[in-house]
């Protein structure tokens, strides 16, 4: 069928792609017309207005907007105006679900029909395919499913769930209808929050194997200073690239995640090209605060929140706060590092 | 080649199967002697005595033991008087790998060499292959590496990782050589320090959908309840059988832990038939406990240790005294609930 | 001088008892009458009604409400009717601090001024005094120094604080204008979350010590149940009264908190009479939900409160998931136990 | 009566001054003569070498032992051969408990006995006292009293404990016999462990307060970052000294450490003379390991064990791997800061 792709970075191109590549018609719009002109080379229809853009789409249109959260609202805005009753817009970025559903509201009084489409799969996807988390009425994701079953990775792409008997269900092919307006994004915010989760137990284990070899080290020894009571037991100079290689082959902790690692690792075992400040792109937020709206505790989704936090350097004042109160009551002046 | 096996339980029966296919022979012994008749049946070499069991091994002897970490030492000390210099005693259980490094040096005075050998693979095992980590003598590993081979996945079971090229490293195939003495379980305790804070990203996510419908359910409102502020945020109903599902394909959180947790899914969404009480079995806490000696800050595995540590009660002291306190500064009475 | 109180619970009547003890005259009503006829027995002018209550204040009326924040938004839509331009409402209860921002706009459109005081210091502040943190106009907060005057600890209530130089403040005396509306509120709510650390920090503590004899007790030694590996190590049994009480003098750790705890201890050492369901009243979930928007990493604050979402049984499902995927992957059985 | 000091530190010097002044005379000796020097002119029996350190002390001796946990043992085996059946030796540092248990039995074997006095009050302790907890042998810890008396502050530091009805304990003064052999300085490791966590509860809560007006500051919108929501709930510019000030007074959240915080902030509202390095010293990762080996959670504690080791940049390789991630999947290069 045909879609409307707004929005050509990393994601949006690359979904165009798979499309194109699944027989799709797909016209594409973008801010910057480079991108345009490279997929239009490719076989999308390249315009270069909005208005262009609107008008070689055959009605009901279907446009999947591929845009940052942050600009989602003044997308709309420019776009609404230009759609008729019975259009379909469709944001298949990382907004928050609570915009989704005032965005449905807003555009429902136009006629118009909103899906917010959760989309994971990063840059592998146009060849691993997208796993795709949908919230809208029934009727409108149903329209669209033809993209989605595209988009998504298929049938084949994982072994069968035991026990499972859902012919028709379109899990099994790698997209869902989730619920109602938002839900799609609530899903997939959580599945965001579950991915930090999972990649901070990686990285904190890699640094345990890391610091294997502490007991060889020596040590300050002063009343400030913990001393290495067992440095005997921490002798080993482990290969990390191998046993992330390892593990991805019969291993309870084998995953997608792993695999990255140990391409990571592969290039660089000491990831030497990396500072340590890791951002955090809202899901994460988002899912932690859900999880206290609901009361429901999640000590280990925060905690890798946190990290992320603190390696950006906004831990620093509740540290020099803790320094200061050992210096009140210790007499303890800080003691220097390389930091 | 010939191996021996000590404990014939899920773990070391299945192992057994899996040599036996790969064209090894199996002597085996347990301290339950069905276990022993049900593989002998299938092709091994059953013996109903210690002594028996050695006496049925070539020199020099390899015999590995599956059983529980506490009973290790038991093993041994039976085991040992009976063996003779250059015999091979491999350990593949879940022993602490401090144990190891003093088991090691003990067998040497003997002149017996040890492997430690962390092993991966569950119930799944059989099929999937095990995935091993090895400490110990170079040579030692080596001798043993048909064993291996066959008892771990090979090369096909994972995608080749990009970038890499060692064509001769084991790790490719799912075992490792990770070091000296007791290098192999230590790699693996971290295995299991990572996988404890895998399970938890995902309990804790679901979790979060689970409660998706908090706005739905009605709430007390009084001083002592915090209220819920936008139940109107909270009213999804998601299938999270689906939502599992759909996460095997394509998504960021793809994992052999998450396909698990999909066919669990499957057979119960609501999980009745669990209490919560979760165990854990020692390398979570070793693993905790290696992170504080070598000063690695490991939150996201503390707290998924935690989490197991408070669903068996171990947190309700702790709890009453917070409830006493509030007692005492705001005249607060516990609020009765059905736990 | 003259103050209305609206709100005789625990605290509002304490409150109008500190007044009426500092020479104010106190207007009070409750919406059951029997503590307004409590308070006219001391001192306070009690009334039946709203509408009475309103007549008998002198303009420009002060009142005071204290009231669960659930209900603050219900008593001002009927009390704002009954005002004149130049009345000042003050909340003194644990509203939300946007709610803050919300009510004074609305009541600044009808003239009143609105002034929000965080007040700390439970059932203890008739006799200790409240702690105050105000936000509001600079001369409406001034206009009621009288009253926070008598309300607030004063003082002699603790040392000097070495290096202090500032006559004039009235944070010496315990109370403060922290800034514009819902700046009281929102120092209070950080207030609330920090006691939320520091108790978790006591309980913690206090049940590792409970615990300290746990070398003594037997243990279950199987696959399942990480060993015991030092039991000669645990084999204390403390007297935590006693530790409570020793640590009030002298240590790092003495604190009010510390005190009622010591109080609570010698009650019951084993507080039998809580049953560990720990109650949130709303200011701990906000400070998180602000350190999450600000991107400050508060892990104690939020470990803390999910120590008391847990205590709920609201990481109930999230273990079961935990218990599920063991099942799966090793063929683990849940442990019963006495939960 | 007479006591012996070893270790003239801030600690041990304050010590040997506040016994002097409770009529005690003190005999010292110290590595570096300096500090000799100085107590000998406030009234100290000063001393030049342990020989002579020996000599001067009356049968049975008490020997005070104030020196780095990790100097303990050196220091024991110069001065356990000059002793006879009989002394004591006390060890008030801060001593690993299992360490002492030890000491404690290779002492017994010279017919010496040997006492763990866990001592907190840092270097407010010359004015405000010492609390004291004690472990080992009953009859030696009561031969001592008339020291741990003086050192400890005494009952009218602190108010009663209501309901409290114990005469003759000395935990009303201030010190307290804990139990057997490490039992003080396992109270005095918990004793900093929840030092710890309270510590964190404070930085983390003035860290939320630091940044309360984070609305104020522009920020950056691109996919990569998480836009702020609400900025107009993020305006306040808060004194941080002038609410720690108002803290003290009737707030729940007052203790010592927060009248040092107040005097901190004072000095320095913005805290520019620290880096925020914070060290631990030992207490803290016991008792987080006492938890573990107890199966107690702690997660509080942790966290805050664990802020210390990141603010000293050992989570940095966690941190590059996270980043390694997220290029690997996402294509996100890390952003750039001032870090």
């Amino acid at each position: 069928m045909q879609i409307g792709m707004i929005g050509l970075g990393r994601m949006g191109s690359n979904m165009v792609r798979r499309l194109i590549r699944g027989g799709h018609q797909c016209v594409v719009y973008n801010r910057h017309p480079g991108a345009v002109k490279a997929l239009h080379s490719e076989g999308a229809v390249g315009t270069n207005s909005l208005d262009d853009f609107v008008a070689r789409l055959t009605k009901p249109r279907a446009i999947w907007m591929m845009v940052p959260a942050t600009v989602v609202d003044e997308v709309l805005a420019q776009l609404v105006p230009l759609l008729e009753a019975g259009d379909i817009v469709i944001d298949g970025g990382n907004s928050y679900y609570r915009d989704d559903i005032r965005r449905a509201a807003e555009l429902q009084q136009h006629g118009l029909h909103y899906v917010d489409a959760g989309t994971s799969g990063g840059v592998a996807g146009l060849e691993r395919g997208y796993c795709l988390m949908m919230g809208g009425e029934k009727d409108t994701v149903q329209h669209l499913d033809p993209i989605f079953a595209t988009l998504a990775p298929g049938l084949g792409t994982a072994t069968p769930t035991p026990g499972r008997d859902k012919p028709a269900a379109t899990a099994d092919q790698g997209y869902l209808h989730c619920g109602q307006h938002g839900a799609g994004h609530f899903v997939k915010m959580v599945h965001n929050g579950i991915e930090y989760g999972l990649m901070a137990a990686y990285a904190e284990g890699l640094n345990i194997l890391h610091n294997a070899n502490v007991g060889k080290r020596s040590h300050d020894s002063d009343a400030e200073t913990a001393p290495m009571r067992n440095p005997e037991f921490y002798q080993y100079d482990l290969d990390l690239p191998e046993i992330a290689e390892v593990w991805r082959r019969g291993s309870v902790v084998a995953s997608w995640l792993l695999d990255l690692t140990a391409a990571a690792l592969v290039e660089d075992a000491d990831l030497t090209g990396f500072s340590g400040r890791v951002s955090d792109s809202g899901e994460g937020r988002w899912t932690a605060l859900a999880a206290i709206d609901e009361g429901v505790p999640t000590p280990v989704i925060n905690a890798a929140l946190f990290e992320r936090f603190a390696s950006r350097g906004d831990a620093d004042y509740a540290n020099r706060i803790l320094s200061a109160m050992r210096k009140q009551f210790g007499g303890h002046d800080e003691k220097k590092g390389e930091r």
